[in-house]
């Protein structure tokens, strides 16, 4: 598919990775990472998918030398520059590059540079991570819908564009990304907001990479539990009835451990 | 991985297809499919997966011999007898398993009746449908949250579980799985709860399928868009400013032409 002749402007290929376990790539992601002249990537895809990429031809966007954040003004014109070199290539994210991936936004330079681009979705970590730990997003029996919110915005902020009160209202399940730092802030709005501080809550480090960990409470408990389990970034929040099926299932959930590959630590973090 | 010795007790694969482009099944769910002794799934795959499953290992549980339903009870019970039996077993559910999927009540079926189980997320039609007609879920500048909710409910049952008001305030992308027949009732309900009737809406039928098609509108226009299309289930209707993104990158967005493989219709069925 990738096409590299030299002459023509090259196809960008805007990729998810999934999680981190190289078996949740999807066999195209697969394919189009092994035949891509250049594959342009932050950390997110994680240490087994990133080690699999040949370093000749890996280029980490993620960070500058220098430990600052690469500006996403510098990969919207990397991505068109290397286009415009003829070559093949791919822009690797985490999970689905359309879920808070800023996948969206390198897809409308591309179009506007006048790049040829095509979007292949990925397994997001928000349903992957606490699917793995046993918890499905919605339950015919407990979550009609599911809210999928960025977390690292400051909740009491005036101008915060998280509106925590309608998402509560909602009486879904809520599936907080970038969630780590703030879950004292949004746990305390979720409660304002009407949610009963017994409400199940559940937090997924690293889902699915080697080292994965799961920590699990109730709006009141959940930020001691992360404390005490030491929960860092990467990693999902849950907070719906949903979050307490681990509860019920855990004793005969395969996913991370027995697969011999290291993956996880079954229940072993829980507080 | 799968084991099938025939004495003990086989696990259950609960693996998403992904929205129906087999290149778009995980690494893991091909190789599952591949290894299993027993694949029981309904239409939702798509043909293109189903028709490379060899005939004899497939089950269909989304309808019986008569056009009825296959209750989910037959479904559950037939998992446990085919595991019982030592069989390696895939459930194979469209998109991800855990998303409106029953996945969930599935996994605490087996729990309960002791036999192991493990969880192949896959890539959700809800985020893929949306994504390869060029539209993100969530967008830096017009988004910080997505809802994935079920439309087939009547919004105007009293114990209708599904709140509208407050899906419309949080001010995020809607996204709403079998809302194709509802669409009338929940886009006038969305009006009422204050959306403008001008906000964009897109309906993605058959995601990466052949013969996928995309009509597009406001919460004013879109039934009527629906009616001029044809467009019928499975569909995705995804409702908020970011729909209106894939008009600012159809031309040179490569998904669903270009691949000499008959998917889609770039935008030839837009209204
Ligand atoms: C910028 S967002 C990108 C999300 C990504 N596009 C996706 O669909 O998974 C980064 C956040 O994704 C979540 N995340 C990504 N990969 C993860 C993993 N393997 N385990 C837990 N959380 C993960 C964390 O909440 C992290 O802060
Ligand atoms: C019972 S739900 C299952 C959803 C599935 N578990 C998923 O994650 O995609 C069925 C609904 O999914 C949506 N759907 C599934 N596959 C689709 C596709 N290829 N294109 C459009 N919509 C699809 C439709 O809204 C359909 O009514």
């Amino acid at each position: 598919m990738p096409m590299s002749d030299g002459d023509s402007v090259g196809t960008v290929y805007l990729v998810g990775s999934g999680p981190g376990d190289p078996d949740l790539l999807t066999v195209k992601a697969a394919e189009l990472i092994e035949a891509a002249d250049v594959v342009l990537h932050d950390k997110l895809p994680g240490p087994e998918i990133l080690g699999q990429i040949p370093e000749g031809k890996r280029e980490d966007v993620g960070k500058r030398a220098g430990g600052e954040w690469t500006p996403q003004e510098y990969t919207n014109r990397r991505l068109v520059e290397l286009a415009r070199e003829g070559k093949s290539v791919v822009r690797l994210k985490g999970g689905d590059p359309f879920v808070f991936g800023r996948g969206g936004e390198e897809a409308e330079h591309l179009a506007e540079a006048g790049v040829p681009f095509e979007v292949v979705p990925g397994v997001t970590s928000a349903i992957a991570g606490p699917a793995v730990a046993g918890i499905p997003v919605t339950h015919r029996d407990h979550a009609s819908s599911v809210s999928f919110v960025t977390g690292h915005e400051d909740p009491t902020k005036e101008e915060s564009a998280v509106d925590w009160d309608a998402l509560a209202a909602t009486g879904g399940t809520i599936v907080v990304l970038m969630g780590v730092g703030k879950l004292p802030a949004y746990t305390a709005e979720l409660r304002d907001a009407g949610l009963g501080g017994d409400t199940p809550v559940a937090l997924v480090e690293r889902a699915t990479w080697p080292g994965m960990r799961v920590a699990t409470g109730t709006l009141d408990t959940i930020v001691d539990a992360r404390d005490e389990a030491g929960i860092e970034p990467p990693a999902i929040t849950v907070i719906g009835d949903v979050a307490a099926t681990r509860d019920r299932v855990l004793a005969f959930l395969q996913n991370g451990d027995g697969q011999g590959d290291g993956h996880g630590d079954r229940g072993g973090d829980d507080a």
